[in-house]
């Protein structure tokens, strides 16, 4: 098990149907949780806020422990676990329909943080109901760096919650579209611009295939996107960048725009992985020396060195 | 003038006209090679050969004899100069739509290199048909980095001379549909890959807002497009980008994978002007001061290191 800073996360867990031209795949391990923990674990020690139902099949829960997430804040509730079913297509699986979403459990939730949980310092809200993150951030008065994600539906219903959230965090993730659409900016600087007034010291703009943007006050950096020889399931490829960003923050232990920065790269890694297998496949079954791998591919892809000579 | 190696281009020099939902210009400067030649010209001599009828008025001639374009290669034929319109739509002007197109005095067009522009080491073969681009090629026996650009219209139309082409060039720029649909592989490394294949020692992939590739080997360079405020016209941003791209390389003077990464940049940077005004007026205005801090902008976008002390 890792060293380094716990990251406490809140999230989905889900069982996923996934249907992609080539193949497809029934009610297996997904949700945002599930793949920012899969993919932060690798750096540094993750606990969980979820709740999953009585269906839950214990392979699962075997692989989140085997990975060493913390599972206490996982509640286990009378009922049936959310499911989400979603048809990709496009040259590279770029659109997505989703097909249905079963809440089950995740109806009545309301997270509950077991007392070791309260004393985190890294905080990762993933996508939910702006309302249950805000739950979530009154419980862990300790947290020194807080990011959040959101999507869509939030902006159109829940506005007012989502700019409170804001107000609270250090890093807000959004994809290009979402930016956009909650600040009725079309250009990403004057949006980044934007969120970042409601206080956050760092947005990051995800932008899929196309590498993902940090803003810092006047400064931006750009995460390249490492080309894919193919693409097997874009589901959680953003959750997986929030893991390997965080995650690598965590592991360094500090906060500077240096680490940032490189935990932007991880972030692409993990995102990388994601991708090229169903589930959460790509992310749990790698090792560190592959994560090193595409980080070094990823950094040589920005810099100016020159082919470094065989010895 | 700066000194530098002079670039050889050959292309076209048309009069456009534009729609945006903001704003609209009627036969303004356009064609690939204008774009390239007042990208370029800050940072090294270029020679234009092209074609214009004798209706070209001679303010375009004089804007480009004012940046030291040499002319002397661009034939002036009784007829009308090669015109353009399209309209632009989208939220950033990502969507085009050509309107007409008159080929004019460029249906009969040879282009026919004056003796001074015979022993030129540096060429770029803007998109035009792949048969005269060859003839070009036909004329410069000292070509040492051939660069060359192409369309849709001839993947379709006169892909035996584009592979023939290919054969020839040491860098193809493509837009990343352009690359899809010449090698009929989806994912952009393996497409690199096959043209790669024919022989060149670099290819560009082009992806507008989302920055450019360069593949060369195994190795890939990743350079960002600057985050802009605004776009007012999209037209000739990746002729911009190659004029930038030759023009640093011209400037260096030498070829090796540091000088073509960081001419990447300024690729990215010529690009970002010339969309940030109609006609080439982004490009033709800039002063090189104005380049060179948006050089620092984009490299500071892929740098680790800390932000800068106040002084």
């Amino acid at each position: 098990m890792p060293n380094g800073t716990p990251i406490l996360i809140v999230g989905s867990v889900a069982l996923d149907t996934v249907e992609t031209p080539a193949e497809s795949v029934a009610e297996v391990l997904g949700g945002a949780a599930s793949y920012f923990c899969l993919s932060a674990a690798m750096f540094a020690p993750v606990q969980l806020v979820a709740v999953v139902g009585e269906d839950f099949p214990s392979p699962h829960r075997q692989l989140l422990e085997a990975n060493h997430i913390d599972l206490a804040g996982m509640q286990v509730r009378p009922g049936k676990t959310f499911r989400w079913s979603a048809r990709y297509s496009g040259l590279r699986l770029e659109n997505r329909l989703t097909l249905d979403t079963q809440l089950g459990v995740f109806a009545d939730f309301h997270p509950a943080l077991p007392p070791r949980y309260q004393d985190a310092r890294l905080v990762f809200l993933a996508n939910i109901q702006p309302e249950l993150q805000l739950e979530v951030l009154s419980q862990a008065r300790h947290a020194e760096f807080i990011a959040c994600d959101t999507m869509k539906l939030w902006l159109d219903t829940a506005r007012p919650s989502l700019e409170r959230l804001f107000r609270r965090v250090h890093c807000v993730l959004m994809n290009d579209e979402e930016a956009v659409q909650f600040t009725g900016l079309r250009f990403l600087p004057a949006a980044a611009r934007a969120i970042l007034a409601y206080g956050p010291r760092a947005v990051i703009i995800k932008r899929g295939e196309h590498g993902s943007l940090l803003f810092m006050g006047d400064r931006v950096f750009a995460a390249p996107a490492l080309p894919l020889e193919s693409i097997k399931d874009p589901t959680g490829a953003g959750d997986a960048f929030a893991g390997g960003f965080l995650g690598a923050i965590a592991r360094a232990g500090v906060i500077d725009d240096t680490v940032l920065r490189r935990a932007m790269i991880y972030g692409s890694v993990l995102g990388s992985l994601a991708v090229q297998d169903f589930s959460v496949t790509g992310v749990a079954e790698v090792d560190l020396g592959e994560v090193e791998a595409r980080f070094s591919t990823l950094v040589d892809m920005i810099s100016f060195a020159p082919t470094r000579e065989a010895p």
